[in-house]
């Protein structure tokens, strides 16, 4: 952890995205991705082998397995499950969009007709941990959208299974279909097809660096929710916050990932001073604290400011994917906090609480990404066709207008679809 | 013009993505961009010499490169685009999403603050033909949704100077500021700031190839509207249609592009010759026929299906950018209709009506991927930041399902977050 003052740090957000891209990686990804498009199955059983180190008879998970999951998970995990399962759906059924028309004048009705995308895919990341709160969040909101068909790729575990958690999170919140697929051949499976994974029209979820890189591949044939990268959290305290709460919150967004930046600003010198203390110590007892560890004093900083009013423009500037304010009056803040993926309010409100049970959507935009892109909702599984209703008359009106518009840009067929109807019309 | 039926057609909707990605193409456009990230200005100097063949002293438009354009254009043009602006605005703001905050349920307060995108560029492609429309369709949304720094970039025609109509509609809509700068070049200089350019955090507006593979490796860096790909018309008929109308539809969207695609899909079969004998008929009288012929031979196809059912599930299938409703009864398809970017109804509300002057966004989702996405918006402009707030009361009703499911997961420093929370709390 280290104590900076606002200036140094500002540059140091300005260098975030300096690294420039390399195309050798792609070569890579497109090499699986084009594999997948031109061989389908085939393929996916070589790189499944080969990644994951599994031989499958049959990529879609069996309604066997479903029910032995149910064998191996708690019951209390199955309660709390639920418990979150009806609070993230409290929240996003608030977020859906309808359709709607109005009439702007004689003749004219205008329009959006929202509905939802027919079939989507979930990336669920395997490996070492199991992620059911992602299915939650992917999957609740594509459901409360109106998806008819939901689908699940995630790598295989070496006994060729599924994480039990994951599939009774599967099973829980309606989704069809789970493929044991992982990497970018995953994303290339749902994003066009093979004999055994049926293709979809949106791909959401967190992954690697292949994943990632894949969905950026794919994205225009398919659409995909966002490029995540590493996680951060921003802690905005003053002289009254609890140093040993924040410390925690801190160090619960370090174990994510060594990549993972935890930040707080803070008015308070003092406080700096204290935060550092509850940081070091609290690091030791950390079951994850390699990586916690490395996260913390490589990306770990304590930012000193003069004022709330600074504070405040460096948290803009960072545009954090998670920001915990813990501030006498926190709800006084929020008018001025223009980008952050999530806000948590108050002492009582960690990161841990959004990341499981709030019922806000913890697929959050990352790496100062909140400045020009939001959660995961319900809208991102719709869309909008806009409606266009003119009569004669009304068409007769503005006639004249979009011809001039049209030869503006010289489209003269477009002017004369325009001309024809109001000779028609006269 | 081909006639076909729906089985053949719907192969060829399937293939419409088989053409696989290639990465040498990429290396051209990475280069640009790589060398206006590492050389800015200078970059953009060489660039526009050799792309636009024009050695600019300045990027930026000048005030009196403005006022000289309002003596370049007619005062009927400003008198159309005025109309023009004035219904595109008020169809955009009806888009506008407010902030939101529910208490659902003692000591919870959740919510969505949605704020404004603080800066975005708007790519306007320039070449043969100039297009304020896209000024308009770009910036208006951008305006409504609060951005307070608007910048264009286009390519300098062959003296130096910017298209009137360009420059007058980015007057008109409070653009701060046009760059003289096309290309791969432009994206790259917009998403990372050169010394002239400010580097924004969105790009939107279409452009040709090299600008379409920039906006999507720039993506993540920066949010950007879409990939958008060849443009298509659909026109939905039956035995009551007026097949010049639809004709004259057709050609319009044909002359855009060599790669444009006009389709039509009717349940008569007299319709179909008819509308045959239209299409080739206007096709020689056109302007841009040369254009218009090409796209007409490589990608106009009439569809005969058995019954409005079929045609109706042809349509979901192809996606269509525009879709035209011209049957009896148009408004009881509406329901029907899963996949179209923006859908006009009836005889009098053809597709240029919507590119200029109906009010709904023209930059729409083309190619099929209106599947899975919409118009440009007033919400494309902004973004949502969810709002937690429990106090410690209400965090205590859910702590130990927390805890249970973040040790599902193996984030036992999530755990600890809320643990010391509950022991606080007893």
């Amino acid at each position: 952890m280290k104590i900076v003052k606002a200036a140094e740090f500002t540059v140091e957000i300005d260098q975030r995205n300096e690294q420039l891209i390399d195309l050798d990686f792609d070569r890579n990804v497109l090499t699986i991705i084009n594999d997948v498009r031109m061989n389908g199955d085939v393929a996916l059983h070589m790189y499944t082998e080969k990644f994951d180190g599994v031989t499958l008879e049959n990529f879609i998970v069996t309604d066997d397995e479903f029910d032995e999951a149910y064998t191996l998970v708690s019951e209390t995990f199955i309660s709390s499950l639920l418990k979150a399962k009806q609070r993230i759906t409290d929240f996003h059924v608030e977020q859906k969009e309808r359709s709607w028309f109005i009439r702007q004048e004689k003749g004219v009705v205008l329009g959006q007709q929202v509905t939802p995308i027919e079939r989507t895919g979930i990336y669920v990341p395997g490996g070492k941990a199991a992620y059911p709160s992602t299915v939650l969040m992917n999957a609740i909101p594509a459901k409360i959208a109106g998806v008819s068909h939901i689908a699940i790729a995630t790598p295989p575990q070496p006994d060729g299974k599924v994480n039990p958690h994951v599939l009774v999170a599967a099973k829980e919140t309606g989704v069809e279909c789970v493929y044991k697929v992982g990497g970018a051949q995953a994303i290339a499976a749902m994003a066009y097809g093979t004999e055994t994974v049926r293709k979809v029209m949106k791909i959401t979820g967190p992954g690697n660096a292949y994943v990632a890189r894949a969905k950026k591949w794919v994205f225009g044939d398919v659409g995909i929710d966002m490029i995540a990268g590493p996680s951060e959290i921003c802690v905005l305290a003053d002289e009254t916050a609890n140093a040993a709460f924040a410390a925690a919150d801190l160090l619960s967004q370090a174990e994510h990932d060594e990549r993972a930046a935890a930040i707080c600003v803070t008015t308070s010198e003092l406080f700096a001073g204290e935060l550092m203390t509850e940081v070091e110590m609290r690091l030791s007892d950390m079951e994850r604290r390699e990586i916690a560890s490395r996260s913390i004093s490589d990306f770990g900083r304590i930012i000193v400011v003069e004022s709330m009013n600074e504070a405040i423009e460096v948290l803009n500037k960072i545009a954090p994917e998670h920001l915990q304010i813990m501030v006498d009056n926190p709800m006084a803040t929020l008018p001025y906090i223009r980008n952050a993926g999530a806000i948590f309010i108050g002492p009582f409100s960690p990161e841990a609480l959004g990341d499981y049970m709030a019922g806000p959507n913890h697929t959050l935009p990352t790496s100062g990404t909140a400045a020009f892109s939001s959660a995961l909702g319900v809208n991102d599984f719709m869309k909008k066709s806009s409606i266009i209703h003119y009569t004669e008359e009304a068409l007769k009106e503005v006639a004249d207008d979009i011809i001039v518009l049209a030869e503006a840009e010289r489209l003269t067929g477009h002017a004369e679809s325009i001309r024809m109807r109001k000779g028609e019309a006269e």
